[in-house]
């Protein structure tokens, strides 16, 4: 029987999928589990996107062009622009998501046994995408103590070598909630300049910011010019994950070249899917209005509610809809499973991520879990009661 | 300025993209253009699978699981089943296209440097996945002399070494049109047993088969459980190429496990597009029926015109909807910008696709152009009637 690759043997499983099966046996006990484990908002997608797919006159669903719908680009420029980033439409190839877009740019300046630096923890997804290219990621740590902010540029340089072709932030962070400060970019901005690194920028979050606090994309950087990458998507602005369209942006006209080549072997994004995306740019200011709020609502009371449970540490994040918390145990990996398995507040329990799969150092982050804020305001208090009420029972189970 | 990757400056442009400014150049000037050189069909998709999508009552647009909608896999099966393949749900993940099927089967069995053999010519993209995945492709040389029938096995087995992992066929073939018989099925799995590799078969051109001749799929040899691969797509079957709907198929354990994490990574594949493409299964057999009539009416009419034209060679593919004819020319690709550039007959022209592109050997097939009969069966016969009247010109000016 033939094998498969060591690049398949590799590959990371979700850090999420292997409790799946204890979730599924609380559920058979008729036990409610609040999923804070995944990105899956429980927001309306926009009428309006839902709308134009409905209205659609398609007779032949054919090909577009690879690089997507060339009105959707314009329109998408056009969004760029009214948020002050130096974006033309020919600076964008639509992707599959923006996972296609983080591959694409991967793809494009990075080949075998390169080296990309990642502050950690970072989305887990990025490991898989660099073992399919064939790339290696070198960490660098950042910590609970100060919400993850951007670790010391020195710490950066002490890893850069004549492999090193890039820098990828993600902007604000998943699974840490940060938002880089304008002083955090302006340091980035330095160090790629400096070696002449690429800064990929992903910022799948970047409507998420909270508390008037700016975000503050690589393609408002003009020095960045040549250097920056954008990754973007629908998924989570418009809540509709399911779209898969995402972009990759940059004004590196070799970049993408690049790009564009690793977007024609694959033919073209998804059609219908970019009906409503397009359509999706028409959503009117109020709903963003609404959605931030909501996120920023739900953070204020889930939050509140984690650092009023002894031993739990966690601070507040600007940013995306996730955050890190320590818990006052050994292993978030254990506790994660145990609140599935053995748990129940009322029949309820929670399903949480234990961290150490956001890490690429081995047993960091033993003690820490993301959680999304993604639920109804009370199911995030109830979740937050049952850890709490859990986190009773626990300390007395753990050895 | 940080520079691209080997991989980015290596990919492979399209065959056809850059006779594309030719043929807006042609439009430009008012010439009509049959376009001859893309598998883009004009069939309309069925009903049943828009329709699906625009009844769908969705509310928040959410990611499917990875492998795709349980559903749908399920149904999918059952179509498989009917065909006479052993395929349960298990052994399917939809996949994004059959292009990203490609990919996951190339990351799922090869790492760096190993080898695939191909027949050529080839699906052109099959280069792009190989560079994308950092692995090279061995071709093994197939003839116009005999249909594009498969090569000798002593061909394929000069080639093989330990870095060898899978041969990958296209059946039925594109650019070739060619449809393995059932004696060449066996040969390739006597070989694969042999060498203990991976057959890995894009089959995305399965129902399109002609003349009373039946397509064995490797899913229907027994003696490959664990050495096949099948990759499909609903693009060309339901002409629905912009869903970007298609699977792997497996019944090795390991290689689908590999592939999930492939899958996991990027997240799922559209949801729109499953909707489209569950959907699909339900079309009546009719539309086959009508559709596989049309394309083999459309094939007669253009083949037969086709060989009507002195000094061109072309042979009967009796799968796919394309072919690959020889010119009486010295470079069909000055020859395809010759006729978008200069040519015209009563405002008309053709865009063909020179062969060269579907050839890994250099300098092979240079005076080869593969045509896709996609058009209505009027429009075929004016295109080898405008071929008719540029080769005679084109001798003259050819030097
Ligand atoms: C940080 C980050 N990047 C990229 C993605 C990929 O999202 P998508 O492919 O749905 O656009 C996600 C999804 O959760 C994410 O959290
Ligand atoms: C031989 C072959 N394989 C795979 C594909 C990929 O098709 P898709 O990604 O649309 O399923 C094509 C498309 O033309 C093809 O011709």
């Amino acid at each position: 029987m033939p094998h498969i690759s060591q690049k398949g043997q590799r590959m990371p499983e979700s850090p999420i999928r292997k409790l799946v099966p204890y979730a599924e046996a609380a559920k058979q006990k008729g036990h409610h589990v609040y999923h804070l484990n995944i990105g899956q908002p429980d927001i309306k997608t926009p009428e309006v996107a839902l709308q134009a797919v409905k209205n659609a006159e398609i007779e032949v669903l054919e090909y577009s062009h690879s690089a997507g719908f060339e009105s959707y680009r314009k329109k998408l420029a056009k969004y760029y622009q009214k948020h002050k980033l130096d974006v033309d439409f020919s600076d964008i190839i639509i992707t599959t998501g923006g996972s296609e877009a983080l591959s694409f740019a991967l793809g494009s300046v990075m080949d075998a046994e390169d080296e990309i630096i990642i502050p950690e923890p970072f989305y887990a997804n990025y490991n898989g995408f660099a073992i399919a290219n064939g790339v290696n990621i070198v960490s660098v740590m950042s910590s609970i103590d100060n919400g993850f902010a951007l670790p010391p540029i020195a710490e950066f340089e002490k890893w850069i070598t004549p492999k090193t072709k890039a820098i990828l932030i993600c902007n604000p962070g998943n699974p840490t909630g940060y938002l880089y400060s304008e002083e955090e970019m302006k340091q980035l901005t330095d160090l790629v300049l400096k070696h002449d690194l690429f800064l990929i920028a992903d910022e799948v979050y970047r409507e998420f910011a909270y508390d008037g606090f700016k975000h503050i994309s690589v393609m408002s950087i003009p020095a960045l010019e040549n250097h920056a990458i954008m990754v973007d998507s629908v998924s989570k602005r418009y809540s509709m994950c399911g779209a898969r369209i995402g972009c990759i942006v940059s004004k590196n006209k070799e970049v993408m070249n690049a790009a564009m080549k690793f977007a024609q072997a694959r033919l073209s994004p998804p059609t219908f899917a970019q009906i409503a995306s397009e359509a999706a740019l028409d959503t009117p200011n109020s709903y963003f209005e609404e959605v931030i709020t909501e996120y920023k609502e739900r953070r204020d009371v889930f939050i509140e509610a984690l650092q009023q449970i002894e031993g739990v540490k966690v601070t507040i994040p600007h940013g995306s809809f996730y955050c890190v918390a320590k818990f006052p145990v050994k292993n978030a990996d254990n506790f994660a499973k145990w609140l599935l398995e053995e748990f129940d507040f009322n029949g309820e329990t929670v399903m949480i991520a234990p961290a150490a799969g956001f890490y690429s150092s081995p047993n960091v982050g033993l003690d820490e879990a993301r959680m999304a804020y993604v639920l109804k305001k009370e199911d995030l208090i109830s979740s937050a009661k049952i850890l709490k009420e859990a986190l009773k029972v626990y300390k007395n189970i753990e050895k």
